[in-house]
């Protein structure tokens, strides 16, 4: 059964590897007559592209992103909608050492245990690369939604151990790492700095915040709204944790501590995020992922080689030094591919 | 698109609300000539069923299962089986004062919305009675992975803020609260007692450990194995958070401590929780659940009626302190069920 | 991956074996409140039951059907909806001389190589019975397609080599063999009495018609409606071909006679059987199913036993002399399903 | 729930319009460590492509098949093989005619009905163009299925009426219409060019044979495998109706004559062509398939306007005179499609 799919009625198929020709997404069942063009997708594409920053590594892609299907007369029809990124500057020859080792904390070893080989040029299909082609689909479910006045904003909650401890949300747009505290702000750039110079990387977490999500979402009693919001951030490769409203924190509190009490103006707490029994309330969904530290760094590292012979891994080239600012988007693209699925499940359940 | 089922090769089909004349489960997909009778469901049903201890509610149900379908001579034969729980003590009268109101932490607000009535008999499907399907059908799951030598252990990590310290596998399994402190346990009693007292209820944390899961489970990139484990324990309806591995200390560390090394004989750490890219790597696989408290105590809360005005509710009757303890057969099932699929979906892609 | 399960949307799995303890179905993705109750599934059930005319092999069976789950205050919840059918005369002794011998015609021993043992007991899951459980599910559908209006009735077009020359669709509903001509209806009764004296069994042909469905009903490009109509019906043990409109006869037709002409009233002809690209055109749907003799005969056969020796075979015991009118409500049946799973797709797609 | 994927695990997703910038096919599930390129394509897609003779219209197109993903060092890797076919001859000025006009016989009224508007430069997505990626992927599917030893041929059992007396299948092979009878290839050819002076078209049938199938492919009860089938080919816009085995002609057989004697050297008949109970027995796959005559035809005909107004519609162009011979290969491939995915079902399974 393969697992290159996501979602039931609004399913995107994505495909492609870090360095073969192109990334790519089969977007199946979008409703038609939703005006689409190539020009919707480059805000987003930018937000996620590689090249922003000095802590991010110098691939330069434009990310442009192509349509071959779908699409008639700048309106969507229906049919499957296919959004392909030609790459540019797929260089491979980086990679020609990997042949041989696992990079720990990659994917390496457990494809190669799985597949019996594997793509070393990056990771291929397991590279963050991959991530591009969602944010592509993420574009189209935005449309699907946008009837509905949703509006889904993640930022960086955490960089290297610094916790934002206020939430602008128009200065986490606006400032590179998509951190939403102006005080804090040059710790984190001092953290991260440290970080490259030392060729280490660091972890953080994403938080993010949907407004206007009607209630009634998420279908009992697995593919749960909170499930599937779940199961759509742990399937981002560096997310190793997931958290709706309170998250953990609800292993300490009392369950009158811990229930939002209900009036006609609605909740007057917030600890569910949004979802109660796995349908959405109508208010604000908040979730949390939790980011590993990019695993790819030039600190000397124990592994071994196919032969499964003892070896000393140098990483060269020049890595991210934290993935968090890059899932930003790509944490908001899965909120929007979650919501839109589900908005279109209930329709069809009504 | 309906969200009653799970699994992909190895599915389950649940049904049945908590008042309603039972509860059931079909598992399409086992394979054949596995042996099976009604025997194998009775240790864990007992695990997992109300009234073993003085802080859960007086519901008295042996939970007895019966196989309706899918064994011929005491195997399967391939046919899909069907599992089903008579209800006994199903006594819906004490719930009748909830046909107007909205118990605040339940998810009754939210179904009301999504499908214009309810079924305020103890919550109808939203019911954690619907779990006791899930746990028959993971006694099916685990005769599926039994050839592989895997083994699942849940536990109470946290009860009410009290965390065990110490991990005693085999007192975990014996306790009533599946705590695995010795000298913590008293503590925890302690603060049930209380807080039964006080008609209030305790969250907590439930931690899983898989031992001996062979390298090579999960599929790219949607179905990652962590993804599947993340939804399967959110489906929940009393979970708010999932963790694999560090899960949200990672964003604490640094890609040099956070990679695992890797020898020829295996990974000297296991921050990853034993999954990579989304694929076991043989490393145990560790996970954790946040457990919000029972929604459901007596101490008096605000809502608000069918049409839509305040009330005060004040509910009677003896609800469980905690769910934790209950959770943890809960937890080990759904990671039979998630290995039992994933386990099939390797052999056929292979 | 399973195969119990039909829909996508308005989902069924369906579960039991003929001589096991009873057969059901799950029926999940129904909308809420919809009115249901148990005396609604009588007469479809009756129509379907065996014992009805003496060329009808002697079980009785009410086919009582119970309502285990997913309806609360007589209305549908949105939860899943399971319906059963206790067996009360699955006399098992009959089929006991069974267990060696594959019986020619039937599924035992495609069963037995892919299972490698097979439940003997009347063919086990592979029975007929098993359609019990779909015409049931088919209420069920009915009930979400009446306010569309639509009308599906099927009959048997032909019966033993006679075929009907006239369709008179009342008489086909009241008459013992749903036979739509009352000319030749004494032939056919003709036919069958001879059947049944030479030990024997005929088949022939079933016909349906649709009224009233909409246009737009069908996914482009695999799920067209006349690929998952041929799929309900092919999924019918006993079925072995299935025509559209003017089916295998397109093959001697011009375009320009098989073209049905436009006109603002509507098709002029209707050749294409209501669907063109796979999506209904609002004219009526007609669809036609081959059944095939039924393979249980008291003549003596040629077979082998499970070693593969060669073994004679004479089977005693009264069985249906044809499979044509019992398939009449079942067609029914799966025409309801699959135009009830469109018409929410449809829906959610739009 | 979108209808754009066919197979479960062995899965393919289809996109692209007739004249829109490609086609292309997503296969998803095959299994690792086959070797692949480009050159596997050409002779599959060379025996589809028009051109070909000059009943064919003169659209020229290499269809060449390029490969976006999947492969490394030429072979596959588990991921998800993206195939595509870049157009090179979509001249979309003929149809701006159609603009306003549902053309008689296609799918343009229907889509219009469903999706408010329709890609009317050839059909778009309901174009027998899209054909041409089942083709593509029917190749890969053909590799998994290689080790088992199944061969799948199809050939034009009747072309306009003329029925192969004979079924010679070297001489199919290698006739321009896959026509299986020396003798009657001239009368195919007379006909053929008859209905092309009148402007018109001409059906048929296609049949195909699988040898070599395993026993055992195929689930119960919804997946079986000629339900499959039947939906894999009733989902091609031009087959009107599908048989397996006697199909049609079982009507007319009595249950002595219809059954297929067991012999320890295997069926002495093959009434059932290859399966019963919906499961594969080793014998002989047959299958037949009813083609309508290609709906364009330059005659004039009555239809409407986007407004339902009447209008006549005199087509120019030149248009295939029958879809017979092109639907050949794709019948092969829908077969290889399909057994290849109940080949890893089964797998799965056991």
């Amino acid at each position: 059964m393969p697992g290159n799919s996501f979602g039931q009625i609004f399913k995107i198929t994505t495909f492609g590897e870090s360095h073969g020709p192109g990334l790519g997404v089969v977007v199946d069942g979008c409703p038609s007559r939703i005006k689409l063009c190539t020009a919707d997708f480059e805000s987003a594409m930018t937000r996620r592209r590689p090249g922003r920053q000095i802590y991010d590594s110098p691939r330069q892609e434009p990310d442009r992103v192509e349509i071959l299907s779908g699409i008639f007369e700048d309106q969507t029809t229906g049919a499957p909608i296919t959004l392909y990124i030609h790459h540019q500057d797929a260089d491979s020859k980086p990679y020609d050492i990997l042949r041989q080792l696992f990079r720990p904390g990659h994917a390496d070893y457990a494809y190669f245990k799985k597949y019996g080989h594997f793509d070393f040029r990056g990771g291929g299909r397991s590279s963050a690369r991959e991530t591009a082609a969602r944010v592509a689909a993420g574009v189209v479910a935005q449309k699907v939604l946008s009837p509905l006045g949703v509006e889904i904003q993640a930022y960086s909650l955490e960089i290297g151990g610094i916790r934002a401890e206020k939430t602008d949300l128009v200065y986490a747009r606006q400032n590179p790492f998509y951190f939403p505290d102006p005080a804090l702000n040059s710790k984190v750039e001092q953290a991260l700095q440290q970080a490259k110079e030392e060729g280490d990387s660091l972890g953080g977490i994403v938080e993010a915040r949907v407004r206007g999500c009607p209630a009634g979402l998420g279908e009992p009693v697995f593919d749960k709204l909170d499930a599937d919001l779940a199961k759509a951030v742990m399937s981002l490769g560096a997310v190793k944790g997931c958290e709706i409203g309170d998250g953990f924190a609800v292993a300490g509190l009392k369950g009158s501590q811990n229930n939002d009490a209900i009036t006609p103006a609605g909740f007057t707490t917030n600890h569910s995020g949004g979802i109660l029994g796995g349908i959405s309330t109508g208010a604000d969904i908040i979730l949390r992922a939790a980011v590993k530290p990019i695993p790819s760094i030039t600190i000397e590292q124990q592994t071994i080689d196919r032969h499964l012979q003892p070896a000393r891994l140098k990483m060269t080239g020049r890595f991210d030094t934290t993935a968090v600012p890059r899932m930003v988007p790509v944490v908001e693209a899965m909120i929007s591919l979650v919501l839109a699925d589900h908005y279109l499940r209930h329709r069809a359940g009504k």
